[in-house]
């Protein structure tokens, strides 16, 4: 357990409601807060886990600020493993500032971005896989990806991954045996043992592998073109996303508030709609963006919707479009099925490929089912199964998921190749690292840092 | 004490933030809590006032949904007055909802804006002034208009109020006295004591309205508007004070996110600038506001700062522009002091007659605390005191005041034209009447749903 200050944020987000909480984490949480509490009894008097009633006030004036429910939760069975006190107070943007002064002025030092969750890291309550879990719950856009993040939290990865780190470490273990006591001569036994071993662990490393595309999609979601000619119905196949399924409207945190990202659920899998503002925008004056915006756009996309007017006929501005896009994932939404058929099908399905072409009316809300059902179908063709699959969503995990089954390859060929066992030991032992970078072990400071500066305030 | 069902809802703001609470109360809140909760032990067992660590699960799978710390708050020393339980997870948008989403479908029922709030006053934890003073306490954009609102939550104003009221109901129960016994004929001894209390209550009351005009403008914000010429410099003049103000943007509810207001804090005074958006659009083009949207604007401006370029002469536009905000509390702004100065100071003073005319380099930074003590100096000549004053602040309480305020007057006109007592008794009731609508004694139905229905929502 390690001894730091004591540190204070707003964990709520920002914004009006009807409750705002201040949290304090450290040895002084509960000194401080008396200094600027007062209730029937003193926090330091109160049990912990207990809510204590009263008001703060402000120490030199004995003014009261606010009325307040104040939570006493003592170490070690806190998130942090430190003492921490968490100051209910009324959730207006100037109440809870106010609240955070003065807890700041008595001695608490504002929280950097994910400090709480750090400690908990630092002190050994949760592993590095855990802590970023939390992060993903926080940020989940959809029930599915929040399962996932759920499950990190949990353990689950991290329990798999040391389960392999300690596969590893027997056979280093036995390797060692032989490098200490040669006359002992194993060499074969060794390197039969080595080859099970590694290759049980390569294969369970490949099966987290398998997860690691659709647990990237559920945890950072599709980013998503709507693409088409001026009028062909963007605005409306956006607005039909939105209305249907809850579009989550995110605030890009350190930007000003122009930059939105909208995400909306279906069947589970986030969208990110790109460029969101670009079509709303355009759509107000005369709908603008053309072949060239479009072309942009689709740089960022890991899915794009082209929407056609089956009561135009093809265009050369729609072939642009499908040559822009090739090789791309996509959906073709033939649009405006509603009026007479101008469009020429054949030669949409043939400039389609293998990619579905869905008929919508999007003016009477038909289709946009079968659309959703496309979808779906183009990332998890056998449904997204959150159940009983651990997911590696995280890119750093998948990073060093690969680079400790390439390690093992090596080791396995050196085995192969008759190299000397002490040899392979060493990519063995860089195996072990790479797994352990995934849970925190030997993480460097600045790796630790990094992380965490990316969590958000008061977490 | 009321009887009510369990109603639930999110009680901290929309978004990303660390924590998250739902808040459930009524007499099933434990039992529907302990239906989706999973700890060391039930919800039932649990003491009042304490948290208490483990899981929510989906009772048909059990699968875990989150992992939360849920208080425990037995009535009736909750804000409810109620049984509540607050659960405690983590702060994202999907996880928030899932957890609201499965104490809805265990029971619970959505609770409407306000509705929190609303039983505290229905169970008498507190009068309708106090509850009023709640949102204005989430909704107070500065220091002082907070300061309001916390004296207001604490009853100040309803005990005063209710002072007043006992003062006129002893008067009555007086005249009461010799209508019942017209025998004991004190008529004269009555007129005189009614005279005599009456008057001092009217004075009161005075004395409580001479606060209003303050009291309204710090709950409020003074809706300001910037006006002036193209490239006069009135978007630097709304960033500086932005910048230098940490300006709070609420959103609209129930609009679409387009709608925002901007409040700046002067001095503590809140100003609310009006057509923000308009000023930066147009000042990505070429800055087009021209003096019909200035007229437009001025409309609903309760301040108005007209920005004029000191390195031009004066012009037409100019001019159209005082005439324009004839009457109204304004601040003229000469900026650009900076470059050589064209215009014509004297004409400028002459137009602005006692009104203050500042000058500014926005540019260079210079002259804005000059201006903002202009403009706290003008809604607040003598400063802002919130020490022992009881501000006035509600329009709904300044109306209810000044209805009581002429009832009195009637009263005491009455009896100085030696109406009979039992008349002018009925005056003195309207007016006890009127004080108690202001902490809610008696209110209509429609009043309180209406009241209520503007809170937020888990408040």
């Amino acid at each position: 357990m390690m001894e730091f200050d004591t540190i204070a944020a707003i964990s709520t987000p920002a914004g009006e409601g009807a409750i705002a909480i201040v949290r304090l984490s450290g040895s002084d949480a509960v000194t401080i807060g008396d200094q600027v509490f007062q209730g029937k009894t003193t926090l330091a008097q109160a049990d912990t886990h207990t809510i204590n009633y009263g008001h703060l006030i402000e120490p030199e004036t004995s003014d009261v600020v606010e009325e307040v429910m104040v939570s006493v939760l003592r170490a070690p069975k806190t998130f942090t493993k430190e003492d921490i006190i968490e100051i209910n107070c009324h959730g207006g943007v100037v109440s809870v500032n106010k609240v955070l002064d003065l807890v700041l002025s008595s001695g608490a030092r504002l929280a950097d971005p994910g400090e709480f969750t750090k400690r908990a890291f630092l002190n050994g309550r949760i592993d590095l896989s855990q802590a970023e879990g939390v992060m993903d719950l926080i940020r989940a856009k959809t029930d599915r990806a929040m399962n996932v993040a759920v499950s990190q939290v949990q353990g689950r990865l991290a329990e798999q991954v040391r389960g392999l780190r300690q596969e590893l470490l027997e056979t280093v273990a036995n390797v060692e045996v032989n490098i200490d006591y040669p006359e002992y001569d194993a060499d074969t036994v060794t390197l039969e043992l080595l080859k099970e071993k590694g290759g049980a662990v390569k294969d369970e490393i490949d099966q987290l592998l398998r997860t690691a595309k659709q647990g990237k999609i559920l945890r950072e979601g599709i980013a998503t073109a709507i693409i088409g000619r001026p009028n062909v119905g963007k605005s409306s196949l956006m607005n039909s996303f939105v209305h249907e399924n809850k579009a989550i409207v995110t605030e890009i945190p350190g930007t000003t508030r122009d930059v939105l990202e909208e995400y909306v659920n279906v069947r589970g899998v986030p969208l990110r709609l790109i460029d969101t503002a670009g079509i709303r925008e355009t759509e107000d004056v005369v709908e603008k963006i053309g072949v060239e915006r479009s072309r942009q756009v689709l740089q960022d996309a890991d899915l794009v919707m082209l929407v056609l007017n089956a009561a135009e006929p093809l265009g050369d501005e729609d072939r642009a479009l499908f040559e822009a896009m090739k090789g791309m994932n996509a959906v073709i939404v033939l649009n405006k099925t509603d009026l007479s058929q101008q469009i020429d099908e054949n030669e949409v399905r043939e400039l389609a490929g293998s990619r579905p072409v869905i008929a919508t009316s999007l003016l009477q809300s038909e289709g946009v089912e079968e659309l959703e059902d496309a979808i779906a179908h183009l990332f998890f063709d056998e449904g997204v199964e959150t159940g009983d699959l651990t997911y590696v969503s995280n890119a750093r995990h998948i990073a060093q998921l690969r680079q400790a089954r390439q390690s093992i390859e090596d080791a396995l060929e050196a085995a192969d190749a008759d190299i000397p066992v002490d040899m392979v030991q060493i990519d063995i032992t860089r195996a072990w690292e790479h797994l352990g970078e995934i849970v925190g072990e030997n993480a460097p400071d600045h790796l630790i840092d990094q992380l965490f500066s990316q969590f958000c305030l008061g977490k």
